[in-house]
């Protein structure tokens, strides 16, 4: 109630049995006994008195119930009759609803909440389906470290009524919505989910986290939503065939997102490596190649172009090693990235550089003084501000990769959209997410 | 130099052929020319005077020096041989050197730095050997960023004189060290490495990253460091054997070490997983099985003390979800808890639950006033020195697992030492590496 009164503009009808006001909102001692229309009711009250109360929904004419009560089928045999009871009652009234045993759901462009812990959610593109309101919870926050804003979110709960698949039908016209994210334990229409998505991933990407690869998480699984999981290998066939990215955790979910929304989609999967130093080289082509990447070869022209720039002792190969250039001379650094996203021969660049942004911290490495530390910021932003600016000239991903950074860098980065990653294993991994799903967009457009 | 001079207490002699004066420190026109004995010698000229200079350095009878010049054996024949010079001039002069073409070396409980970009690190039981020094700086900058302080860095370069064997074997008896992590491209000495790390690891954990696993990153490992990546089977049956743990990259190493310094070793691979949200579980279950974790199979005298805390509907078996208590009524996490640490069944617990901290996010979700949030600040710290102290007395490990949380919670949680993982696949492959590192502990004693 506090969320739906933080957000303003809407009228607030409390039904309390027992209160006449609510955080100084009158109530009411039943929904029939509110004056105005309702276009929506939200339920959280113990679950042997929901039925009742949805009754009392369907005689007011209300068309739509959020139940987050919970106590329902997760909950063992008699939570299940009172469940079908649930489903009886909005079927012959004609009222649909999330739930129950849902956390609630959020609409950041009608700043319309009834999750109890968004209070604040930073609006943007990507919707949220999660059958489990803790986990969904776990990607909204991932998701928000990296600079993620959320369209929509909806905890689905018990599906009785509503359900996953229902949801991923709006959202995939939803126009505040560019990119689907979803966490499944067991799809209850399996075969319309796979139609649903097949539709909507040549036009909107939908990532999912799909558990019950392993036989400790089916049976969690079942004991938490009763999902049946199904068999793992037919759901990954069955995503493969419908263009839906799998993930393993939200880690991976949120890092996907991100590039999807930043970067266009490489065109192969031949990856050139931009790094200043030798090491950092070395283990970017490990990650690469580990996830089925190639290391681009360089044209002879690139290599000419390069040889102009860099000192004799470069790598003269992918990965190019510009052999500690980068620091002191940075133009160089970006001369040279501008040779590699410009070589046919390459899709992708990964560019391994430190990102220094903080004042102290730029202060402190390079004895800089206040003047000398702006002009540097200054310098900075103005070339990361290019690599944006050639990412969508080209069509060509870059991907910064480095732990050698600050809290500082971030916004910026974001600003510009750029996605940045700690390490080269993440990045070749979303990567490859994104090599697959051109093929995949590519192969669906010939059919 | 400026790092030399920041730290204090040392004399500087600056040498310089074109100044009388650097950083305003009386400078010498040579080594020779310098009044007093000299400990250690810090190179950085262009590398076809640094044979000179060390000539100079013997002559005076300086025992030690780090070369910080490239442009040696890494940047071909020419250098190859520049560099032989210099190995022939130390041996000659019983002068042991660092590098060439090293980003220097640190030493924290000194406060002595060569490494230009380490101004201020924070001291600490992990020593870092690096053959790349921009490598380095990427497990320098991951570690500090989840606090682990460092005793020692060591970037080897081009390991001319003084090769990483031999700052295994010093950091191995040194009593600042408790861990010793590597990044490794090739070794000069195998099997001299190999009986050090076997002598070591019954003592002292080492964690290494070696590359080479892919046939690029060998191609890169070459070009680089002109090191024999050797073949990564080989190498690895040889970690194996030794019982060092290897790692892919840092931000792994970084998980990995943080676990060794503050949890006991897991004595079994039984894991219990206490999460707030049965999603949450399901995951976490799937990531303990698919590292080769086994999910503990509770004691019936365990469940029958869940039993007396937690609601009818909680899952009653692993993963033990509370469905939902744990929220409101935070105290029966924790008796669960007790519980699973309690049980002869289980060897580490995996503990998925939220972590908020900072003042305004605990009001925003609870809607506490001042004096409310301040309590439960208090309330969650005794808990978690609680979890702490149990962890130690029970010797057995607890991963706090989330993503809920804030930026105010970190420096809490290291003050007391628990470690906390932002997914459960990261906890769980640190958890395989803990089991594996028990086994082999376990069984080196037994020889």
């Amino acid at each position: 109630m506090k969320r739906l009164l933080d957000s303003g503009g809407r009228v607030i009808y409390p039904v309390n049995s027992s209160s006449s006001e609510v955080l100084g909102v009158k109530a009411y001692g039943s929904v029939t006994g509110i004056p105005g229309t309702i276009d929506l009711a939200v339920i959280a009250v113990p679950a042997p008195q929901v039925p009742g109360i949805l009754q009392e929904c369907v005689q007011k004419k209300v068309g739509a119930a959020a139940i987050i009560s919970a106590g329902f089928a997760e909950s063992g045999e008699p939570g299940r009759e009172l469940e079908s009871e649930l489903v009886d009652i909005a079927y012959r009234g004609g009222l649909r609803f999330l739930g129950p045993n849902s956390m609630g759901h959020m609409d950041s462009s009608t700043c319309l909440s009834t999750v109890a812990w968004i209070k604040e959610l930073k609006p943007g593109p990507v919707a949220v389906i999660s059958q489990s309101g803790n986990y969904g919870e776990q990607i909204i926050y991932s998701g928000a470290a990296v600079g993620i804003g959320f369209s929509k979110f909806i905890s689905s709960g018990n599906e009785a009524d509503l359900r996953l698949e229902d949801y991923l039908e709006y959202l995939a016209q939803d126009e505040k919505t560019a990119i689907i994210a979803a966490y499944i334990e067991g799809l209850r229409e399996g075969r319309r989910f796979f139609r649903l998505a097949k539709e909507t991933t040549v036009r909107k990407p939908i990532i999912v986290i799909k558990s019950g690869g392993t036989a400790g998480s089916v049976r969690a699984a079942r004991s938490h939503t009763g999902a049946l999981a199904g068999s793992d290998e037919v759901y990954s066939g069955a995503f493969k065939q419908a263009g839906v990215i799998r993930v393993t955790d939200e880690g991976e979910l949120c890092d996907v997102a991100v590039a999807l929304l930043h970067q266009p989609l490489p065109m192969g999967n031949r990856v050139a490596i931009l790094t200043i130093g030798g090491g950092l080289g070395v283990i970017a082509a490990e990650a690469c190649e580990k996830a089925g990447l190639e290391l681009a070869v360089l044209a002879p022209s690139t290599v000419a172009r390069l040889n102009s720039y860099l000192p004799d002792r470069w790598s003269h190969a992918n990965p190019v090693d510009v052999a500690g250039v980068g620091g002191a001379r940075r133009e160089i650094m970006y001369n040279s990235l501008w040779a590699l996203m410009a070589d046919g021969n390459i899709d992708a660049v990964l560019f391994q550089t430190p990102l220094v942004f903080g004042a102290d911290h730029i202060a402190s490495i390079a004895g800089f003084n206040a003047e000398e530390t702006l002009a540097y910021q200054q310098m900075l932003k103005e070339q990361l501000s290019t690599v944006a600016q050639r990412v969508k000239e080209y069509g060509k991903p870059v991907f910064m990769v480095t732990a050698v950074t600050d809290a500082e860098a971030y916004p910026f980065l974001r600003g510009v959209g750029i996605p940045i990653y700690s390490s080269p294993y993440r990045a070749a991994n979303v990567l490859r997410h994104l090599c697959w799903y051109y093929r995949y967009l590519n192969s669906a457009s010939e059919r």
